[in-house]
């Protein structure tokens, strides 16, 4: 857990924020006193449906995977967050109308400021502002998952691992690639053994060279050209 | 188009739109002036993503369908909206962060009324409680979808075809069924040949009957036992 100064907490926060501004002083007071930041290690659990509705997050650094999980344990990411976004669904109980349980876990060491649920709530019914901002921040996340259903629906499994490989080399600024085969099957919605069977098609295209634990990318252009065909 | 007299057709409105209480008296005169009336007939196309924005509609009675098209023309149904819903994405345009197109086609003949994009906007702007109320249909819708992924990625589509046609049977009050496998193919995002090829094999089992542009649920207590299995 990182230790900062109470006073360099919130004024870095009202960097990040970008609805700071448009609050009263009477609604930056109580954020000032209510937010705390955290810091966690790669493959913390942050939230899960059953835990308690911890509040917003607003990511200082690092990388936040959201996904849902199937009764059998089969699991596909919904979407991935970076620095600077914001986490609406760790505080879905103050959300009338959510009715399905995401689980964000940190895919990287993250730090990140968290707005209690019950603040956060407060402040939506004062501030039509912030209200239309959270709006907005759920529409983003909406044209994310209407994405990932046309994706599911309509395209095929090779042109989406090249394009799960490549979004994961510009993640991990390397084209050596951490990842096992489960962890991929994990992201996509698909059994290890398809993606298993995927990877040695594309090794034998001259697309990637596989490696215990690493799938490193070999010919960049023909992945993304695949990716976009 | 029917035709109604404008203080009927407001007062109407009032009863109708949940928020209207929680909006001040001016609020309530610009939505008086504003609002129209329209009545469609079944299979009209109301809305799709390269029409102008029309702004939002609260039904009054019949049956909407959202959902969206491939490049190659195969659909999807994404949700269902019937009496006092309200539609939000015929109204995207005002919504920054909405980067989809869905198409809104009236499933029956359908009354509705449509509050300018451009109104309630600024209505939006003003109003915290409006704007946290739009959040929740937005939740709504949002859940809806992920209800949609699960079943695409979870769930076989014998169930996904028997929870349809129970769906079908209770919107429209019969369990014959007027309903092409071309149309259901559409709703379930799945090939027509596929869909014939299920529903032969839920008429060998007794559940239905086949014929000419019609399902009969013949077995409505074991169609219902599958589509929960």
């Amino acid at each position: 857990m990182r230790v900062l100064l109470k006073g360099a907490l919130t004024m870095n926060f009202a960097d990040y924020f970008p609805m700071w501004n448009k609050l009263t002083p009477a609604q930056q007071n109580t954020l000032k006193d209510t937010v705390t930041f955290r810091s966690v290690k790669k493959g913390t659990v942050i939230y899960n449906g059953s835990m308690d509705c911890i509040g917003l997050l607003l990511i200082q650094t690092g990388l936040l995977r959201a996904y849902i999980l199937s009764e059998d344990g089969r699991e596909i990411t919904v979407y991935r967050l970076s620095d600077m976004d914001i986490c609406l669904f760790s505080a879905s109980c103050i959300m009338p109308g959510i009715q399905f349980d995401l689980i964000i876990e940190a895919e990287q060491d993250t730090s990140f400021w968290i707005i209690p649920a019950r603040v956060y709530k407060q402040l939506l019914e004062a501030s039509a502002p912030l209200s239309n901002y959270t709006n907005e921040i759920m529409a983003n996340r909406f044209s994310d998952v209407m994405w990932l259903i046309e994706q599911i629906l309509w395209k095929s499994l090779d042109k989406r691992l090249a394009a799960f490989l490549l979004e994961e080399a510009a993640l991990q600024g390397t084209e050596q690639l951490k990842l096992t085969h489960e962890t991929i099957g994990n992201h996509l919605g698909t059994a290890r053994e398809v993606i298993t069977r995927m990877l040695h098609y594309f090794q034998n295209e001259g697309l990637v060279k596989l490696t215990r634990g690493t799938v490193e990318i070999t010919d960049r252009k023909k992945l993304a050209a695949l990716a976009d065909a």
